[in-house]
């Protein structure tokens, strides 16, 4: 049995998996949190729920990454560093050079720095975890998942923004979109349960985390997405704004006193969305509460919601000229059962019938009606489980 | 027969309708231009045909006001100042202070230069304007006919942006749209063609010119609109970008060295759009002419400026659970049956039969077949008489 772990490296923490091959079954589990910071906590569970933490100063990644690989083999989870057989990392920005999962290695490491102005909290420590991999596990595989690398599908008219097309030739600046691996993962896994060909299906995927994003899938591809340059675009999210007209922006800054663009661009990303509009919490179970406590502005804030969902989704149902599947995902999309309903109840004019009875309750399902004409699932996403494939894929493991 | 003018001030010039009552004709029109610099010119149409141009330095406001009325003195268009009964003024901002056209005196126009933090570049000039009339025709009705007010009607979940909400209720920043006059004008229009009553009928207004909204109309009230806090958001227009990642715009500033927003903004008003995909020109004409010639930008342009009248349309389909009827204005929507056509083949998938035969050629009329389940239109718009008629309902001249 091979072992692959999965990362998902912080700007000050790394959240991981490790998985057996390939059987796919998680052995443990855990995160490292505030690498570089006083009082670094680091935990580690089993498969059998037994659980570990430690608090302890882990100055520096490549301590990190030693401290993890010890602490699996002081728990008897391996008893040699050579089990692992590789290791998949989240990276958020692949640009247009990643346009699929990808080996790292020595030499092309250096593009994923390069790719950090797109993503400039995220790429680098990305980067400086898989080179911390590099070292302690030399010759041992490693493989960069992108989260935008599933859009490089889009078309241009649909990925190019209305300015000068040199900013696009020049600078490459231009809608990536994010949560690809999510999606990749929640549309193969509702084609297997639908038992239909991916290849011959419209979706749409509504990635409904605390960033939230919804993507229009189209014979198996990313067709349009919500997220753009960045993921402070699309829907309204737990504190980001999403679409908002840039005149706005300037209006904001002109009338409240903020001189500096990138200060504006904080609060779209900070302040915004679900906090912003209800001044009560990012969180959609905090809004839910406060509005049955008669909370007018968190109703209004579950509502916005809703109504940029219904709008995308009109968006690419039009755009692909049709739809068979929607699927929900991630924390809302999951457990908010309310809220899918809400969104299916505006889908009937498209012939969505949901059954409610099976949407009153969460996990993997269908959750519209027999005769309905788009299916309605919900899918819990799992991201850690498709870097663990495209380690096994792109590695070879599976020879 | 009474007489009543019409006028649409921009920054350094004026056009003007001079209408008969109640018979609606246009007696005469024209514009000045250049007020307030250089060789400014006068120019009169009558209902003949005949035209008049002048060029003469007119310094102010007042007195391009004063030529305009001794110029149709002067050429028998009126005998005497007191035949004009009342002016209407084409009003951009009007914020939500003003929900309907409304009658200006001494007392409310300074709202006026108040809004215009909302519109700098043109309520002042449009207020300078009814102050002139007000001053030279003494105790003649002035209406102001604001181009947002139309939009007053937007519920808070399709008008608010998904930021703090204390920049609505400290700045009344939110979305305001714009093109309400034409939209006004073009759903009324339409009901009367069809013999149906508005307030039973699901709306979409394409308005397609220079500057390109959309609207969705609900019960003959404004639903949802794609101009947001300013005309820079929503379509892709001749130069501007519409909707866009803030952060793109941050990433672009820092790569081309733009170090203020505020040239960003303008950039993204008067640099973008067609003109900035294509780099051909801003008018769709040359742009398809270019096509033609085989100019692939000129072809993604064309392409963008489909896709984005798509994605709305899709929106306000599901936003409003339905159309009936969607109707093609202005400039592009009037006279380019190709983007008319391109836009109805997507809709087939919501029940829209194009006719071809039909949309081949322009002019008020309807454009889909019998049996379709969205009904088409083309329908020429008239902003001005628009403004006639709101002159003559709030000045009560037809008692």
């Amino acid at each position: 049995m091979k072992k692959i772990l999965a990362i998902n490296s912080g700007s000050s923490s790394f959240k991981y998996k490790l998985f057996s091959y390939p059987d796919e079954k998680v052995i443990a589990s855990g995160m490292a949190d505030r690498v570089g910071l006083d009082n670094s906590v680091f935990s580690l569970e089993l498969a059998d729920g037994t659980k570990f933490e430690e608090e302890k100063d882990i100055p520096t990644q490549e301590q990190a990454v030693q401290k993890l690989l010890d602490w699996l083999k002081q728990h008897n989870v391996i008893e040699d560093f050579s089990e692992i057989a590789g290791v998949g990392h989240r990276v958020v920005a692949g640009g247009e050079e990643f346009k699929d999962s990808a080996l790292i290695d020595e030499h092309n490491i250096q593009k994923l720095y390069d790719l950090s102005e797109y993503a400039p909290l995220h790429n680098i420590p990305e980067a400086d975890g898989i080179r911390a991999f590099m070292k302690i596990l030399p010759g041992v595989p490693e493989v960069a998942v992108f989260d935008s690398s599933f859009h490089q599908t889009l078309d241009p008219v649909q990925y190019l923004y209305s300015v000068s097309y040199d900013y696009y030739e020049k600078y490459r600046a231009r809608k990536y979109g994010a949560h690809g691996t999510s999606v990749r993962y929640v549309t193969q896994r509702a084609a297997k349960l639908l038992n239909k060909p991916l290849e011959d299906m419209k979706m749409i995927v509504c990635h409904l985390g605390s960033g939230a994003s919804i993507t229009a899938v189209k014979d198996g591809k990313s067709f349009d997405t919500s997220m753009g340059f960045s993921p402070v675009a699309g829907l309204t999210m737990s504190t980001r704004s999403g679409d908002i007209d840039p005149s706005v922006i300037q209006y904001i800054m002109m009338k409240s006193g903020i001189s500096d663009f990138d200060d504006a661009i904080d609060i779209l990303n900070h302040k915004s969305g679900l906090l912003g509009i209800s001044g009560v919490s990012p969180d959609m179970r905090d809004i839910i509460a406060a509005e049955e406590k008669g909370n007018k502005r968190a109703k209004l804030a579950r509502e916005i919601f809703i109504n940029r969902l219904v709008r995308y989704i009109g968006s690419y149902f039009m755009e692909m000229g049709g739809l068979d599947v929607i699927v929900f995902t991630a924390g809302i999309g999951e457990h908010n059962s309310a809220i899918r309903q809400a969104v299916m109840d505006q889908m009937r004019i498209i012939g969505l019938i949901p059954d409610e009875q099976a949407n009153s309750t969460n996990g993997e399902k269908i959750i519209t009606k027999p005769d309905s004409k788009v299916i309605g699932m919900i899918i819990p996403t799992d991201e850690e489980l498709m870097i663990e494939r495209d380690v096994v894929r792109l590695a070879h493991l599976d020879k």
